[in-house]
């Protein structure tokens, strides 16, 4: 079992952010996981989601259950191979799990920051990200790699700094939100901001959390994770309990739990808002809101992404309809406009947008494809035999992957 | 311009509902339009879905702007023509528009009901709608005719009173909700109910209404209206305003609104929180979920309906995501199953569930076409040559109309 452990880097030069804002001085918690090369060529850097840290592998010692989020992708002999690559996880600045965020005191003020800190941007966070690569004496990426909103780091890294990646491994991701994604988020900051105890934001000094709102955003949340079909193969019309006082085995009740789907909404949003900072989740939902390439290039996608130099594997699963395949065509259409070298999967699977984070034979083995020509082409350490990962994926006719979308229509 | 009339009846014998519970004396707010011809074969009765009320058709006298929610389709030479029809539009029971409901005395115990109000369902409205209609001296309707939850109970009308309906108009219904609509209402419900203004339900008590807990409620059923395409033609990515500051023009604010979309759902979350009754919202979301005519027969659809005997016109709208047209392919399935008559009509409009109550002539033109072999078969008031609405629906290729599922697999 890969045993993590929790680092973290202090940068005291101040960070200029897309806002304009300014922010003296931060700490990134991070991990890493497997060996660097000599010539520091085998680096991939796994970006994360709204709900997710630089926790993306392995267990901490002694504490088994203790997985990283990506544990299933990443590790020893898994598709993201340690054994030949060097991973590194990295919390995002604004989080709640370790990196500076809105629960750390300003330097400037003395204060806990609250809701004055500053509005952080995908493209911020992938400032920090490459500033603890120089840190660690890593110039170049074999690889960066996220999905969702991890996925938007992917991509603009592959615009911010085009000559430092190799490949980018962008899954169940989009260009930009669409007025319906903004929709959603919106509604689930008002919860917050809208709960008394929030108190503009500076909470933390009232000895309260907004837990009723972290409660409702996050069961918004959790609704456009799934979707219908499988949310009606987990929990259907299934009750809570059958009362056996009427034939529908109905309580008739407005406010108690009746149907199955509310008892896991409810034990989703209170787990949530147990951990989970009320500050950290406007700043990431608001990151997803502004992330849009193209919008300095009126709109168009394919002029935005004409600096991106990489090779790109896109991934998109076909019932997300949170990040739907659709929005994965659109960037690899773009890229192919400038004669980019694209790998397109899309995975015919029911999970909806939590698909990028499950296990799949089909999404891992795309994966580990990809990432074994990777390893091929850079030398390092050649596994032994060939590797299991490498299989033919299983249910070859659900997997559509082209290089092409002309290919993929037809 | 037709001129409607609120009128109200008192009913004193006591209502058993569903959930057991016996609701003691209630009045029904009513509107009708048009006039009960001698045999009293032209009525047609019109179920009204979550946000609306029996002001159906037509204007309040001196008050131009007072249109009834389904104006656009009944009215004099319209779809639904009050020349030919007795339009029936109530209020139901737990409303907060008129009919008895939550905000009212509970004559047994002298207090406002609250969250006492007992839970209704839709087959209880649709036994307190036949009451009314006794009171009218009204048998047999010509035709009930419902959209979305008013849909709900066109479709228990010709379950509870079988002999009493010649046809039942179906449209952007669904045969229950599934699991995600459950969890959207269920997220809904907990944002009014976690509001600490709600006060248990008590909260007319205490001089305070819970908007927070509304204004979200009404954000969620907005999106879920809307389909994802409308939302991006009619909001997109647009700006509220657009700041020099930045290339982006973002404001780069957490809290501010930045996006149209934004602005939109909490204008409409300010107004909706101003009027609408939050137990009354709890009650008519639980009056969704709870709707299942299948449920007492093992989830078998098709011998839940084998009760109905009048004929059918199912309408769906592609882009419902919401109630979409798979969910009334089942209704139409298992009536044919049955061997009953049914007209289906799949109409390919762009505005999501919302499109029920928007102005498209393929819609309006199907149920015109409908209507008027109605009014045909029952030799009411022919109107002079041929009428207008029963010309051939526009766009007819979108218009997908059969009385077999084969048919329009086809």
């Amino acid at each position: 079992m890969l045993i993590a452990t929790p680092q973290s880097m202090r940068f005291d030069a101040p960070l200029p952010m897309q806002s304009g804002a300014l922010l003296h001085g931060y700490s990134l918690s991070y991990e890493t996981y497997g060996t660097l090369n000599a010539d520091k060529s085998n680096a991939v850097l796994v970006c994360h989601a709204l709900n997710a840290s630089h926790h993306v592998a392995g267990v901490y010692a002694g504490q088994d259950k203790s997985e990283g989020w990506w544990d299933n992708m990443i590790g020893p002999g898994k598709s993201v191979d340690t054994n030949r690559f060097f991973v590194i996880g990295v919390n995002n600045l604004g989080s709640c799990f370790g990196s500076t965020g809105p629960m750390h005191t300003d330097p400037h003020t003395g204060k806990v920051y609250g809701a004055d800190f500053p509005v952080v941007t995908v493209e911020d966070w992938v400032t920090a990200q490459a500033r603890l690569l120089d840190a660690l004496g890593i110039r170049t990426l074999a690889a960066v790699l996220g999905g969702s909103l991890g996925g938007m780091q992917a991509l603009s890294w592959t615009l911010q700094y085009p000559d430092r990646v190799q490949h980018a491994v962008v899954v169940a991701s989009a260009p930009n939100l669409t007025a319906e994604n903004i929709a959603f988020n919106e509604v689930a900051r008002r919860a917050i901001v809208t709960d008394p105890d929030f108190h503009g934001g500076h909470f933390y000094e009232h000895g309260v959390i907004p837990k009723r709102g972290l409660r409702i955003a996050r069961m918004i949340g959790h609704i456009t994770y799934l979707s219908d079909d499988v949310m009606n193969e987990k929990f259907g019309r299934q009750l809570k309990e059958t009362l056996l006082d009427h034939a529908s085995g109905y309580k008739y009740s407005t406010q108690d739990v009746e149907f199955q789907i509310e008892s896991y909404l409810r034990y989703q949003g209170d787990k949530f808002a147990e951990y989970f900072d009320a500050n950290t989740y406007l700043l990431i939902t608001r990151a997803l809101d502004y992330f849009d390439p193209a919008r300095a290039f009126g709109g168009d996608l394919s002029q935005a992404l004409a600096r991106a130099t990489c090779k790109f594997l896109l991934v998109s699963f076909t019932t997300d309809w949170r990040f739907s395949p659709k929005r994965s065509r659109e960037i690899v259409k773009a890229l192919l406009d400038n004669k980019r070298d694209v790998s397109y999967a899309e995975i015919d699977a029911p999970h909806g947008h939590d698909a990028f984070l499950l296990d799949d034979p089909r999404y891992t083995g795309v994966v580990s494809s990809y990432f074994n020509s990777i390893a091929r082409a850079l030398e390092v350490f050649p596994p032994p035999g060939r590797p299991k990962a490498e299989s033919t994926p299983s249910g070859g006719s659900a997997v559509r992957v082209a290089t092409s979308l002309g290919a993929l229509s037809a």
